[in-house]
């Protein structure tokens, strides 16, 4: 059994629609980033923290957690979840017309034994210039609020990504052929 | 008003979902590869004859065509359709663990006074290399059909891409950005 500590129903779906069953278990950590934290040190430490938090829960048992977090870079700049809408359209007209970095760290463990695996992996994101009107009206639409940098790539802001470079399931979420190609090498998770 | 010169529901939703309302109408043209016509040339060509093809039809009249055409390279080789599923599961065969180039060439035309503008955009895309079971099974469930190249990044193939360079939205068969881009510069097509 697959256990997938995180809440984003987007990580599930890419999952489940490519042949993983998963039981969502939401790991509820503190996410403090700590000064002088690198990015990459940060969402790594995310993800292990939230898979270790739900091991804990399920020690012994025959089962893997599967644990991600997703961060948006700009420069040396961490934009997480925006917490209201001024907040989504400030982060929004900052990553208009210009290239930031999304990372994902994931982390899979095996409950019974503790063996763990973790990687970070980055996608470059290019943002077209976008007016305001087309920013308000998407920060008007909601979808920003739940998502790291107030974008989701899958869905209304797919107009405003120029080009991208690297994985394009990191930049959703969850770099699939990375995942899978540990789930592979783990177990038998696969359909 | 806009005429897509395209029987692709991809290229209509990715416009629609973006404010940009079409009306279809597929053009029926010779996809016949001249002999030595490079493949930049060739997906150039089709996308400016399915518009000019239209344009015919509504000459003199106050609407603007949009044509477009997505080819799959592979080294020197031009990737379409396939034609059945033997020939599908070949073509994917043939792209698994290997770097491809995804070409979208695009043109509009203003049907009043003739003016054109066109371009070609182009994107690397990397497969992983992905086992036969997996690849039967996409190819079983028809969805390589109707798509250059047997696959659909948005769809079930999403997991045998690993990474892109370029735009995402050209490998879905339209380069939204700067398609949208074109369209701002010549009329009022957004909404």
């Amino acid at each position: 059994m697959l256990i997938l500590a995180s809440a984003s129903p987007r990580r599930r779906e890419l999952l489940e629609r490519n042949g993983v069953q998963v039981c969502v278990e939401p790991a509820d950590i503190d996410e403090h980033h700590a000064d002088g934290e690198l990015p990459q040190d940060y969402v790594h430490r995310m993800a292990v923290s939230k898979c270790r938090h739900i091991v804990r829960k399920h020690r012994g048992e025959h089962v893997h957690v599967l644990g991600a977090d997703t961060i948006v870079v700009l420069g040396s700049e961490i934009l997480g979840k925006p917490q209201d809408a001024v907040m989504a359209m400030k982060m929004l007209r900052e990553l208009s017309g210009r290239e930031h970095v999304v990372m994902t760290a994931v982390c899979l463990i095996n409950a019974l034994d503790g063996a763990e695996e973790s990687f970070v992996c980055k996608t470059i994101v290019q943002f077209d210039e976008i007016s305001d009107q087309r920013l308000s009206r998407y920060v008007a639409s909601g979808e920003p609020m739940d998502k790291a940098g107030a974008y989701g790539i899958q869905g209304g802001a797919e107009g405003f990504v120029k080009r991208i470079d690297g994985s394009y399931t990191n930049v959703v979420g969850l770099p699939l052929c990375e995942t899978l190609g540990v789930l592979e090498k783990w177990g038998d998770f696969l359909k």
